[in-house]
C-alpha cells in the first residue's frame, strides 16, 4: 500500500507535542537508543524501552526508510548516581564475584542478546561499547576543555554547567531550570573538586584499585557515563541525527547532559526528534528490587515467580507491551497477562481463517479504509493501541462475514489478510510462536508456486525455470497439471 | 571420576613435541585463541579451528581447571599480507558496499556467533574486539620503541626483526631463521619505510579516504593485525599466561610476531604452550575462493553446494571434525560426512539403550578400564579420534551384553551411560540435535529471497512487494541489508 509516509507523527519531547516527522536527509533515518548497562540480567523495563524502539525502527522501515539503528551497551563507567561519589557498578560486581570485568561484560551481553531475541527484537546496525570507544570520548573531552565548557579538577574533568547555562539553555529538554535546581540543592560533602553543584563528570580519575581504566592527558581514569552516548551517537550518526530514544528516567539528567556536550563541543543540536518511552509497573507498584516488587523477563516465560499464576510467552508479552502506548505506563497483572494472552490467539486465529471466507462480487465494508486506520494509527505517535483496536474492529467484521450478516470480494479478502499479518508480524514484531518450521514450509511454498505461475503466464521462462530447479535441488518436485501444480 | 588431570599431555609447537601440561598458576587456566576476522561470513576452515579449541577449552573445564578463554574478533587492522600494500579488509568491503565498517562488523560478528551456536560451541569467557583496544595497542606500541624494537617511519610504526633477532630469537615457534628469510627474499617496490624486509608495521598511516583511523603520537592510523592479540592477551591473561592457539596458518608470521611484540615490550615469554590446528580439504584440495573450492558452513548446512550430496547436520559435521585429530589435516566429502553420519547416529541409538541393557552382578569386561581409556585418548594430546574409536568399543560391548554374549553389572551400567554422555556430549559437545524439520524451509527460503533480490534488481516492486507481504501473513519477517535480505 502506498499510504504517505509524510504523514508519521511523533511526540518529541524537546518541544512537547506531536510534530510531523521531517527527516534531516530525504529517505534515510539515523535512530539512537540507549542500550543497557551490561553488570547484570537485563530487567523488564529497559525490556518495554527497547520492545518500543524495535517496533519504531519497523514501522520507519515498512515506510519505506532506509534506517542507521544504533543502540550502544554501556560495559563500564556507569556511575551510581551523579553525585561522584558512586562506584562504577560493573567493577563492584566484578570485583565480589572475582572475576574480570569484561568477563561480567560478555556474560550479560550474551544474556541481553538471548531476550532481545525472545522477544523477537530486530537487531539494531551498530551496537558499539562504551570501552571500543575511549579515544573518542577522550577527543571530545578535549574539545569541550577547548571550547571552556569543562575543567580539570584532581585528574577528573567536569562539565561546567553553570557557564554552558549561561550561553545555552541547560534544562531545555525536561524543563528545568538550572536556577530552580540550585536552590534546591543542598551543600554536599566530597564535592570540592567540582565548581558547581550541577557540574557532571566527563572523565574521572581512577582510584589504584580500578581495574578498568585508561591513559589520559589528565592521568588515568575512565569516561562519565553521559558522554559514550555523545561520543558514539555522533561518531556514527553525525553531529546531527533525526531520532534519539530512551526510557523516561534518562531525560533527566543523561540526556539533558548529552545535549549539553554535543553542544558544548560543536554548536549543533544532535537530535531532532527525542523520543521517550514510559515505566512498567508491576501490581501497581514500581519495580525495584529492594522491595521485592521485580521480575525478570526469563522468570515471567518460565513462570517461575512470586507475581504471575503461569508462565507467558515472549510474544503475549511484546503483544501485551504493544496494547500500551509507548508514552503511557503499563502495569504488569497476572490478570492483564491472561487477557492479553486470550486476545493475541483470537487475533491469531482470525488471521488464520482469512482466507476460508466466503467471498461474494462486493465488500459490505471499505477494506481500504480499515487499512487506512492501520495507518492512521502508526502515524499518530506510534499508537499501538489504536492500531490492535483497529485490527480487532476488522476481526469483528471477519466473524461478521464468516457468519454471513457481511461480505467481501475475493481482492479485499487477500488485502486484509495481508495488512493484518503486515502490521501484526512484520511492525508490531509477533510471530505465531506455534507454527512449526514444517507449519512454515506449506505457506512458503504456496507462495513460491503462485510466482511461479505468474511468470509462466507473463512467458518468463528464465523465473519458472529458476523455481523449478532450485526447488529440485532442495529435494522437491514440482508436478503441473491441469488444475495448477503441487509440490513434493 | 578422579582420574589424574596432572596426566594431560600437549603438542607444544614451541618445542615441537609432546609435554605434560603444568599450568602457570595451579588449577587456573588462561587460553587465547585467534578469533575470525569479521568482515564476511566465518569459512568451515576457521569453524575447524574454533570447534577444535572449544574442545580442548570443555575437556579443561571437565578436568577441573578454572579457564578463563579470551578469543578475540578483529573488527580492524587486519592488512592483507605483510607487504604493508594490502588494503584493510574491512575497509575494502565497507567501501564498496557503501556501508559503516561497523555495520559490516555488526553483521557478520552476528553471523559468526550463530555458526558457532550452531556448531554448538560454548562462548569464550572474554570476546574482546581490536578496535576496542586501541589505546592498548597504542600503549604496547610506545614501550616497544621506547625498548628500541620499532621505529616510526613515515607516520607509520615498523617492529624491527632484524634488531630484535640479534637480541632474541625470531623465528622460534616456526623454526624459520632470519638469515634464511632474508637471502630468499627479492627487493620489493614500496617498502622503502622499512628498514629491513622482514620488519612489519604495529601502527600504520592511514591516507585521508581511510574511515576508521584514531588519533596517535604518530598521526591519525591504526593498528597493525599482529599487535591486537599481543595487546587484548596481556590485558586480560597476563603478560605470561598457559595456552594460545589458532590456525596452523598463524604460526608465521602471525604468532611468531605475538612473541616478538610481548618480548620486546616486557622481556618476557608470552605463552606456555603454543597450539596449532591443521587445515581443512574439500575433496583432496585446498579450500579456496579463487578455485571455486569453497563451502560455507550455512551451505554445508542446508545442502546448498556443488560438493555434497545432501545437507549435513552441524552435529554431524562437529562429529566428522572430531572424528580427526586437531593436528592433522581433514578431507570434506560427501561419502566421508554420510559415514560420520551413520556412526554418530549409531552412537546416538546405543547411549539410549544403555539403560535398558540386562543387568548382572558382575561385568564380564572392566568398565573402569574402558572408562579410563577415554581419558588416556584426551590426556593424549586430545586425540579425539581415539576418544571416539575407544567409545565404539564400548558400543561393541554394549551389544554384546544386548545379545548376551558379555554382562554389565548394574552400577557399571550407571557408570558407563555417564561417561560415555560426558564425553559425548560435555567433552566433544555434540548434541543429540533433530534439525530435519528445518532442512527444507531454510534452503527454500533462500530461494524465495533470491527471487525477491532479483525482482528488486529489476524495479519490478509489485513482485518483490508481494513476497515481502506474502511472507509477513506466514509470520516470516525479511530484513533487509546492503549485503542482502535474511529472513527470521
Amino acid at each position: 500500500m502506498n499510504f504517505n509516509k509524510k504523514q508519521l507523527t511523533i511526540y518529541n519531547s524537546l518541544e512537547g507535542k506531536k510534530v510531523l516527522f521531517n527527516p534531516i536527509k530525504d529517505g534515510f533515518v539515523g535512530l539512537y537508543v540507549c542500550g543497557p548497562t551490561v553488570y547484570n540480567k537485563v530487567h523488564l523495563g529497559n525490556c518495554r524501552t527497547f520492545i518500543s524502539f524495535d517496533m519504531v525502527y519497523r514501522y520507519l522501515l515498512h515506510l519505506g526508510y532506509k534506517v542507521r539503528y544504533v543502540r550502544n551497551i554501556t560495559d563500564v563507567g556507569h556511575l551510581v548516581d551523579d553525585s561522584d561519589q558512586g562506584e562504577d557498578k560493573i567493577l563492584k560486581k566484578a570485583r565480589l564475584e572475582k572475576i574480570e570485568p569484561m568477563e561480567v561484560v560478555q556474560q550479560y551481553t550474551l544474556d541481553f542478546h538471548k531476550v532481545m531475541n525472545d522477544f523477537n527484537c530486530l537487531s539494531p546496525n551498530i551496537e558499539p561499547t562504551a570501552t571500543g570507544h575511549i579515544m573518542e570520548q577522550i577527543e571530545m573531552i578535549r574539545v569541550i576543555i577547548d571550547n571552556g565548557f569543562a575543567y580539570e579538577s584532581n585528574g577528573s574533568v567536569y562539565f561546567d554547567v553553570e557557564k554552558y547555562n549561561r550561553k545555552q539553555n541547560y534544562g531545555e529538554l525536561s524543563g528545568r531550570k538550572i536556577e530552580d535546581l540550585i536552590s534546591n540543592t543542598r551543600e554536599l560533602d566530597g564535592q570540592t573538586e567540582k565548581r558547581g553543584p550541577f557540574d557532571f563528570a566527563i572523565w574521572k580519575k581512577a582510584s589504584s584499585e580500578h581495574i578498568m581504566k585508561w591513559r589520559s592527558p589528565w592521568g588515568f581514569g575512565f569516561p562519565g557515563w553521559h558522554l559514550e552516548c555523545s561520543a558514539m551517537s555522533t561518531k556514527y550518526l553525525g553531529d546531527e541525527f533525526d531520532i534519539h530514544g530512551g526510557g523516561m528516567d534518562l531525560k533527566f539528567p543523561h540526556h539533558e547532559c548529552e545535549i549539553a556536550q554535543a553542544m558544548a563541543s560543536n554548536g549543533k543540536k544532535p537530535v531532532r526528534y527525542w523520543m521517550h518511552g514510559n515505566m512498567l509497573t508491576l501490581n501497581g507498584k514500581k519495580m525495584s528490587k529492594s522491595i521485592d516488587n521485580s521480575i525478570l523477563p526469563g522468570e515471567l516465560f518460565s513462570g517461575e515467580n512470586d507475581f504471575m499464576d503461569k508462565p507467558f510467552d515472549p510474544m503475549v508479552v511484546r503483544f501485551f507491551m504493544m496494547q500500551a502506548h509507548y508514552r503511557s505506563t503499563l502495569d504488569f497483572t497476572s490478570e492483564a497477562l491472561s487477557a492479553a494472552e486470550k486476545g493475541y490467539h483470537r487475533l491469531l486465529n482470525t488471521i488464520n481463517e482469512i482466507e476460508n471466507l466466503p467471498t461474494n462480487v462486493d465488500s459490505s465494508e471499505s477494506v481500504l479504509k480499515i487499512v487506512k486506520s492501520f495507518y492512521d494509527a502508526m502515524n499518530d505517535d506510534f499508537n499501538t493501541p489504536v492500531l490492535i483496536a483497529n485490527i480487532f474492529e476488522a476481526v469483528k467484521y471477519i466473524n461478521s462475514v464468516k457468519k454471513g450478516d457481511e461480505t467481501i470480494s475475493s481482492s479485499d479478502r487477500q488485502l486484509l489478510k495481508e495488512e493484518m499479518s503486515t502490521f501484526l508480524f512484520y511492525v508490531l514484531g509477533l510471530k505465531d510462536s506455534n507454527l512449526k518450521s514444517e507449519d512454515r514450509l506449506s505457506p512458503v511454498m504456496d507462495l513460491l508456486l503462485q510466482l511461479r505461475e505468474e511468470a509462466r503466464n507473463n512467458k518468463d521462462w528464465k523465473t519458472s525455470d529458476k523455481i523449478r530447479d532450485g526447488l529440485a535441488s532442495i529435494g522437491i518436485t514440482i508436478k503441473d497439471s491441469k488444475n495448477g501444480s503441487s509440490w513434493d
